[in-house]
């Protein structure tokens, strides 16, 4: 992928990622390596953060990892389909009277959040692994502190092999949640002695050994986010799309603008071109004067409201010829993931799970 | 759908949306109505807006549409496989190098958009029908109305049956580009007063008499969008999660707070939800904290950042009893898709094409 702008597949007109196994595998290596005393599991939820499951998990399971993590028991079941029997799959959204029997079916290890799950389970299949969630102060899903005796009590025949907890402030290093919720999850663990103990995601592991326990669970790392002081990943997805049309505003307007609204001006002289990517690709429409691609090395800001399958963009500054169809980057190298997520007012990962389905795949192995 | 609230599927942990089709064909026909001078086709692009071009195509052939709108050569020839040999598709994307093949086999329209496509059309085959599309004000793709001689002795010999412009600021209709649009497509409709013209989308048919010409472009009016004072379309996407758990928060923290960032504080005797629909699904992130679902007929808002695959929601203003699996409303008849979309600091567009492959789809016919 050193040389990706060349890469680029001119015979589609249609948006593309390519998606650099490599760098993904690479990933869960280097934070495996930041947390040498934990085993390293791979958070593969929402199709591995948009970039594939079945694809993504078969790298990582040839790289040395056993353990992954999803939400929905529909993704439980395709990734036990595609690792086969030998891996740990723990379920996060728990267990449910839906979902008992294909938990079981195929051996998935549901992370129960409550004492209503806890009841299902017991119910279910007598001293079958599962783990529990204790929720130490993200108040979203789990056990609360308050409730630890009467779980304690009521989960006695129960085969709790493993004790989870999820930190809210992660991604931030100063801040007071994240020593707050490793001391409760100290005194939830103190109720589980001989389970395996596990509380990180990326930015857990980056926030140092105290954090890291027994297994962590690593999922924007993985897919190039994630960045921090500690963790620098690999970009994993490049996305692309073609120039369609190259011009120069019309300037018999009184006012002439760009797009819809008609609130961007542009002067003359302003070299423009109009790529085939939108919103309903995952180009958020909060880049709508905001975000960026590189073509040809250059980078080339966004000067219009993001339409459903369009993106205009000032050329101006690139130098060498542009063609119709030749390709701009929106995510990968040159426009990094990170200040396009800054561009777009959100987070790394709403770029990569919000990639559309015309998107054309590729995968670089 | 008069009791979609009733209706929901409980058997399922995954998001769902009910895609109702009769309320598809019901739009087409308001807006048909509004446009008796012309014909009305149906915009599909972007996977129908995200309701599923083959199965909303369908519908729309069978209640009398003949003529369909896509972006790219992928969605031309599927829907060609879908509809026939009957309808006419037009292409907006044009034609290039690459998609000449498939535009030809698959008697695609093509929508040319420049000198530079207008060459390509007139070396693949000679007399082929076509549409162009001028640029009267959007500044996106389109020929310049400065080129206009140009290209008409350019295309001396192409069977140019269609000629398009596209408003930019439609959506508001005390803007004064809409006369400056109009304006200037007349006189470029003065080069092929035999073609036929097209002008108006879903907000430009709400515009009156004038904007019509012989064929309209409905897209996001079809699929419960583009609301205006002249036409109120039928909710059309019913989308729906269940809860996962339901809980007050724990009070022992220094500051009790929901989610990520710690940033939105909870206070005692406040009852909580959390729903399996994240930004994954396309419950766009920008809905932290301003979104909302209804639970029960009541509104219930969005109390925290969205997080991929779960949101916490308040639901203390819920009189009725609450059970786990019990699902929400995220768009449909109570939680309209105009608000929702306004919460999220977006148009109704983005949250239909942003709706994720987790979200299992049903068609009420």
């Amino acid at each position: 992928m050193n040389d990706t702008m060349n890469s680029f597949d001119s015979s589609t007109t249609s948006p593309t990622v390519a998606i650099d196994l490599r760098a993904v595998v690479a990933n869960w290596q280097m934070l495996d390596a930041l947390a040498p005393s934990a085993e390293t599991g791979a958070v593969v939820k929402a199709n591995a953060y948009g970039t594939g499951m079945g694809t993504v998990a078969k790298a990582l399971l040839e790289a040395g990892c056993t353990t992954f993590f999803v939400a929905h028991i529909e993704e439980a079941t395709a990734l036990r389909g595609v690792v086969g029997d030998g891996p740990t799959i723990f379920l996060f959204h728990g267990v449910h009277q839906t979902t008992i029997t294909p938990i079981l079916e195929n051996a998935i290890t549901p992370v129960l959040n409550s004492m209503y799950e806890l009841k299902l389970w017991n119910a279910a299949k007598p001293n079958t692994p599962c783990a529990i969630h204790i929720d130490t102060g993200m108040n979203r899903l789990g056990i609360q502190m308050s409730e630890l005796s009467a779980f304690k009590e009521a989960s006695k025949s129960t085969d709790i092999m493993w004790v989870f907890s999820h930190l809210a402030c992660s991604d931030d290093p100063e801040s007071p949640m994240n020593a707050i919720q490793l001391e409760r999850f100290f005194k939830a663990l103190e109720y589980w002695p001989d389970a395996k103990a596990s509380l990180s995601n990326t930015c857990g592991i980056a926030l140092g050994n105290a954090y890291h326990f027994d297994l962590t669970r690593p999922g924007i790392g993985l897919y190039g986010g994630g960045q921090s002081k500690t963790f620098i990943p690999k970009a994993v997805a490049t996305i692309s799309a073609p120039i369609l049309n190259i011009f120069e505003a019309d300037q018999s307007s009184p006012v002439p603008t760009v797009g819809y609204g008609g609130e961007t001006p542009t002067p003359a002289g302003q070299k423009l071109a109009t790529i085939a990517l939108g919103y309903a690709d995952g180009s958020l429409r909060s880049l709508s004067n905001s975000g960026f691609v590189f073509l040809k090395d250059v980078k080339c800001p966004i000067i219009c409201r993001i339409s459903m399958d369009l993106i205009t963009i000032d050329i101006t500054n690139v130098t060498q010829q542009v063609s119709i169809l030749d390709r701009v980057e929106f995510l990968g190298q040159h426009a990094h993931i990170e200040d396009q997520a800054i561009a777009a007012n959100t987070i790394t990962y709403e770029l990569l799970t919000g990639m559309g389905p015309r998107i054309q795949r590729t995968y670089v192995i």
